[in-house]
């Protein structure tokens, strides 16, 4: 089914706007818990998978509000999905919601968090938000509208060469001696060609770094929606393009 | 020889006051290029290992500043040693001063450079300064006198379990493949041990992550005295230690 013509149904503006009072104050709440040294932790998958009473507040906050406001929407949020909840995508305005993207780093305060928000309708990104508070780097997009970093336009580096590129990888949250492996790999291959290789603990501040030209890629195996949902949409209104590692779409 | 009694015919806080107004001009210096695309940069060692001349001129913004106000004062810079000038600590005050770390985030725009800067009189640092401007991250230290991040007292994790540890590390501006080497093999050893890897690029600021307690341990090698003269005494005054390979201090 196409957005066209069902997308004019929906208030767009009204969306955005709303979503981006919540996130703000999604952001005031982590900046405020990140700098205590005493987070309450428990571990989801393995040791270094984690989720603080953080993440759940913050999902819920940004559920709440928005369920409020528009109670037909749906919601795919990370800790909710942890938890039970079915991850079902349909036509219907869905919020794909990662809490604190960067978990490990929120637990040690180390300052590269964020809120990553984005709406899909008809299974197409319209709306994609990144916050990292700590930082003052709000990231946001809307289909067809360009994206931004604090207001101002933002665009991919154009770069088109590998040995001039500064990638963003990542080590993983798994403990699969196979993963790290992979992992070990593929740096050991690209070491030698790119300009550098950076590691900042989020896959969406990894992309929303391709998204305003200070890395020109990134790459990660293992990703789940609620990681890249609204970066896609944000790399990709900042000229950029995504792919699975097979080269397709 | 001691410092005790030299030390005292020094005026050290305006030597501090002084540098600290210069590092804030450097910083707008930085800020003002760094979201060029079309920077200035020349290879140092190989074609990872750069200079632009912003480096250059913010290296001289300091040394000329400094040397008006203390005629008497020394310096190793990296940029001036690159151009051949004698790297000689004496007990004479001398000022180490890397003026961009992080060379190859301010060529990419990426926002993780900083002005490093410190002052040994007596072969001692008596002041420590990381100035990160896009991030408005500025570190400081003073002899005997605590660490602090824009003002605000900081101090390390405490942490002591590696297993527990979010640590920085680096993959280095070097293109023998030795070196690549070993960078893996610890990063191999390292991954299945511990919370977290990250990479920033700039061996000022993994310091400066790790004297706030936003990381719990930086490890290189090959690492020159300007790269970590300044983070030395960060670390250390905010309660870190700071030693060689062999665990010597």
């Amino acid at each position: 089914m196409s957005c066209q013509g069902v997308c004019e149904d929906y208030n767009i503006d009204l969306f955005y706007d709303t979503v981006l009072n919540l996130v703000k104050s999604a952001g005031e709440l982590i900046q405020e818990k990140i700098s205590s040294r005493n987070k309450f932790i428990e571990m989801k998958s393995n040791e270094i998978d984690l989720v603080t009473e953080t993440d759940q507040q913050v999902e819920k906050l940004l559920i709440d509000g928005l369920s409020e406001e528009f109670p037909q929407h749906k919601f795919i949020g990370e800790e909710s999905v942890s938890s039970g909840s079915q991850c079902c995508l349909t036509n219907v305005p869905t919020w794909i919601i990662d809490p604190i993207d960067g978990t490990m780093n929120f637990v040690h305060s180390f300052p590269h968090s964020c809120v990553s928000i984005a709406l899909f309708i008809n299974q197409k990104p319209e709306i994609g938000i990144i916050y990292n508070p700590m930082l003052n780097q709000l990231f946001t997009a809307r289909r067809g509208k360009g994206a931004f970093l604090n207001g101002e336009p933002i665009s991919v580096s154009g770069k088109t060469t590998l040995s001039d590129a500064l990638i963003m990888m990542e080590f993983g949250t798994s403990r699969d001696p196979e993963k790290g492996t992979v992992v070990l790999e593929n740096q050991k291959l690209l070491m030698p060609q790119v300009h550098g290789l950076r590691a900042l603990g989020s896959a969406a501040l990894d992309m929303a770094m391709v998204a305003c030209g200070a890395a020109d890629a990134y790459f990660e195996f293992g990703i789940h929606i609620w990681d890249i949902a609204a970066g896609e949409l944000i790399v990709k209104e900042a000229g950029g393009i995504i792919m699975d590692p097979s080269g397709e779409k």
